[in-house]
């Protein structure tokens, strides 16, 4: 119906005809002549309807914001002076020889331009919304971003399996989205959180390299930015150890980073262990763009008369640890408050700090409400091992370790962004040297930092002894800009080592026989050695094109309670297919029984 | 780990070193020398230990079937006489030098060459049945399947757009799978039987082409050969119309053929009419490689003085059919009794026969229980028209059009077979103009035949006129050796036609408005015209690898009762998760009431 795309036509087709299809942007007469802004997946093209060719003038009399229109024209280059050097489009116009309205158009519900519109108009009527630029292209780098991964690893040899969405809850411990089952009456399938135990059992079946880039689902209470179902890039691979693992990834994500957005990527990746990366940053995903760094002063502060600092100081568990913020002497008494009550919301019960006003004057030269605990020795360890200079401020955090750095590693990130310390760029890091275990304070046991599948840096089962939180597991993750992007581990690969995982993390036999029973059975019959890795496309996606919201790179995604308001799912549905299923209704609280 | 894959060591790597792992396909002891035949995704090499290289001899020892070894070898020709022609890596074995046991194994549940494994079986030990050959085999050529089709598509400007898994019930009408939302209590969201109507709101998103591979759910009673989900390649495209899309489809069918299979299609694939397919092959899928059409009798049958005939030949509905039988002669009557058998099960009352002993001898050399109601003009019309033979054998269909098509036509597909009559290679079919309804005889009303958003071939909703029994879509299906391996339309784009349609199938204005609010309220502002096709993934891979069923081209399929014996999912869940999710059991029939 077309010879060429919209947004495509330039000057090399000067003199040409050629037949455009697409979407009246705008519409504009001026000067006795329409001027049409024709729209499609690739761009604009300026349309020209003259007078003197007075039936399809006629026509374009007619046409709206929106109609759907098919134009012969012939492409002819603009007046001096109106040449639009924004647009591919811009040194040319398509004199309208031939118009057809394909489709008329109401008035749609917002403008394509308008910036503020409710985010709850824009995914009900998204048939609209999507036809924005800025989402057209963010959904066209989405499939270029999925088509590049693809080829990479398909070139490296991984196969695209396809594994069950109706299958068994899965052990990554968010809550699962069920389906009922007919044919099994009482019985539920579960919509998978990821699909971690199938693609083990491929590296059982002996298929040696998997991929696919597949929908997962988790029933959470939606974070500001999370969706009930998301994609992954879910890779797994025999015969390899964790180095092979991600130098490989780096490789892929170097090469997509190449092909898509043409930035060279850092070679190699720098690596951080967990243990550094918590005690530089305070977070096992930091964002390297901001030059700000936690000062250790637990070993300095245990007998300082000030039990805010050497209380933590003298907890095993606690940390006391400065940040120092340049300029940040300026900061308002609001505006300390306000990071107070930032740091609050992670359970930190203050916000110490000292201002720097003039290092040559001493003490004098300080000014801070605490100023008064602190000796001399303990001031010049902080200004010194802080780098302080003139004109800047010190944040102090001190607590259980995990308090502080959740506090503190949060505040540096706010810092970064409200002070306009982000550096620009693209700065990616593999965090190494997991702790297996984490201790969960409230029920007192220890629980798997990834999941129970992953390999503990240990030959064998009786290496696995001592204190578990000293445990190092052969986890990595992909963390860019402060966000983490994929994560992944080498995976147990024998009985006996599974067993004493499962043990230590007080799984009993008959729960892991029921949980992961044909997992246990597979690792019987010849397991190879195998490892693999998981990335979040939706987040990958909205980092590459700059969405500032998953649900930005999604065409249909859910709003925040869950629900679509275009189709308006999830929605009632028919007694009798209840009946079907086996189930019903519980009466809503405070209704009579049934 | 590995230098190479085992099944690719061949004579270019002689007299070299190389690192290989894999699982012992099989041990052989053989003149004190252990002949290990070990073997990976890409296949066997034969590992040889020599007892002059103790330690590692000593470790081969040990080493049982399906163990996963790492060995590194020097490669060296056989000695003559044991040169294996069948295997790519039979003219040469690879000394072992080092060995290390990756993995033990106990004894599997069944062996990789056993033939007769209950499908139970292969699919609890899926991660054993997936080893053998033929499996690895079907799974590779699904992963190069989709990533020739995924090329093809997006090297002609498609996009990968994922849509929702959890949604509205859609419009297909087959069962759907429920998810109970939480969020949303008393309310479901469903799983999708097609991504039909995102698919057509992407077009009318202006994104212009669209394709997608994606799974699809139906919660049917399973017949022979379905899944409860499978999956799908989904396509649409804008301003293109059956032609263009028909066309282009070809093409990438043609291209996946050559390079896959490395097969070359016909070009172009030929087309038929919907009427035509019936009229010849009582199908609308008609298996091209069987040399055998129905032979129509109808309008010389209504005189004749024998009402199973002439019956079915005057009423309107009514149809009478012969199928000749090449050298059907030979039939005895056991077997025309199991075809009489077979018949009956789609309906047909009886199935008359004559056999044709010998021409030249009139009505003597003709043999059947029914020649003496049939006057000598018309058995000389039945003669003429099958184009019978000395040694044949001529059945006859007679009752409403719709059973005879049905029976004769699937007497035909396996009297084909039966008789060894299927020609080898490959006969794709496109299937055309097909009617818009058909009868729903059960409930006495029209019923879209494709779905309610197929258009009409015609311009203009007042153009929908007279018997709606006559109307022809602008849908296609494309035929592969008698399977539908795809089909589509063109769509209806304007508002006016699909209110036109929906009153045609007797769809009230509020149910439309309940059902697809969102499909009608996108018509209005500005939808372009649009169409697509959607090919079954799982039978089209069947069909290319030669396997007997689509659970064979799957690595983790269901039984036909929707149940999986690996996984053992369904499964029952905690009180606490239904509760959550506002819904109970109902109790069990019988059961007493909670």
């Amino acid at each position: 119906m077309r010879t060429h795309y919209c947004g495509i036509v330039d000057e090399s087709l000067l003199d040409q005809e050629v037949t455009l299809c697409g979407w009246v942007n705008r519409r504009r007469d001026h000067g006795g002549v329409i001027f049409v802004d024709l729209r499609d997946r690739e761009g604009l093209v300026q349309v020209v309807f003259d007078p003197d060719r007075v039936e399809v003038f006629t026509r374009a009399e007619r046409i709206r914001s929106e109609y759907v229109l098919r134009v012969r024209g012939r492409v002819r280059r603009r007046p001096e002076g109106t040449v639009n050097p924004d647009l591919r489009t811009g040194a040319i116009e398509v004199l309208g020889l031939e118009l057809e309205v394909l489709n008329t158009a109401e008035t749609p519900p917002f403008q394509l331009d308008e910036d503020d519109v409710g985010e709850d108009t824009r995914l009900r009527y998204r048939y609209v919304d999507l036809r924005r630029p800025m989402m057209q292209t963010r959904l066209q780098m989405r499939a270029r971003i999925t088509a590049t991964l693809r080829r990479f690893l398909e070139a490296n040899g991984f196969l695209d399996i396809e594994t069950p969405m109706l299958t068994k809850a899965t052990p990554e411990g968010a809550r699962d989205y069920l389906v009922p089952s007919r044919t099994h009456p009482g019985s539920f399938f579960a919509l998978p959180q990821s699909p971690q135990l199938f693609k083990q059992l491929l590296m059982m079946s002996g298929l040696d390299r998997y991929y696919q880039i597949v929908r997962c689902f988790r029933d959470e209470d939606l974070r500001a930015d999370r969706q009930p179902e998301f994609t992954q890039l879910d890779i797994e691979t025999s015969f390899m150890d964790e180095e092979g693992i991600m130098g490989l990834m780096e490789q892929m994500v170097r090469e997509l980073f190449a092909q898509v957005l043409e930035v060279p990527l850092h070679d190699p990746f720098p690596r951080m262990t967990y243990a550094e990366a918590m005690h530089r940053f305070g977070s096992d995903k930091p964002d390297l763009r901001i030059p700000l760094e936690l000062v250790e002063l637990t070993d300095v502060m245990g007998e300082v008369d000030f039990k805010v600092f050497s209380g933590p100081a003298k907890d095993p568990h606690g940390r006391v640890a400065a940040l120092r913020v340049p300029g940040g002497g300026a900061l308002t008494r609001k505006e300390i408050e306000d990071y107070t009550g930032f740091v609050g919301r992670y359970g930190a019960k203050g916000l110490a700090y000292i201002k720097v006003n003039d290092l040559n004057a001493g003490r004098e030269g300080l000014q801070s409400p605490i100023l008064k605990f602190l000796p001399d020795t303990v001031v010049v360890e902080i200004l010194d091992r802080s780098g302080a200079e003139d004109g800047d401020l010190i944040f102090f955090g001190a607590d259980k370790a995990r308090v502080v750095n959740e506090s503190m590693g949060a505040l540096r990130v706010k810092l970064g962004h409200d002070r306009g310390l982000v550096e620009r760029g693209w700065r990616p890091l593999w965090v190494v040297d997991f702790p297996m275990f984490e201790l969960d304070e409230k029920e007192g046991r220890w629980v798997a930092l990834h999941h129970p599948f992953t390999a503990p840096r240990a030959e064998r089962p009786e290496d696995l002894s001592g204190d578990p939180g000293h445990l190092v597991s052969r986890a990595y993750d992909l963390v860019l800009n402060g966000t983490e992007v994929g994560g992944g581990s080498v995976r147990i690969h024998t009985m006996a080592m599974q067993q004493q995982v499962f043990e230590l993390l007080g799984i009993k036999e008959a729960e892991a026989r029921e949980k992961f029973g044909f997992l246990l059975d597979a690792l019987k019959y010849g397991c190879p050695p195998h490892g693999g890795i998981a990335f979040g496309l939706d987040r990958l996606v909205m980092l590459m094109t700059g969405a500032q919201s998953i649900r930005d790179v999604m065409a249909f995604p859910k709003t925040q309670t869950a629900a679509c308001p275009l189709t308006q799912a999830p929605a009632p549905v028919e007694q009798a297919q209840l009946k079907e299923l086996g189930i019903r209704l519980r009466p809503a609280p405070g209704a009579q029984k049934d």
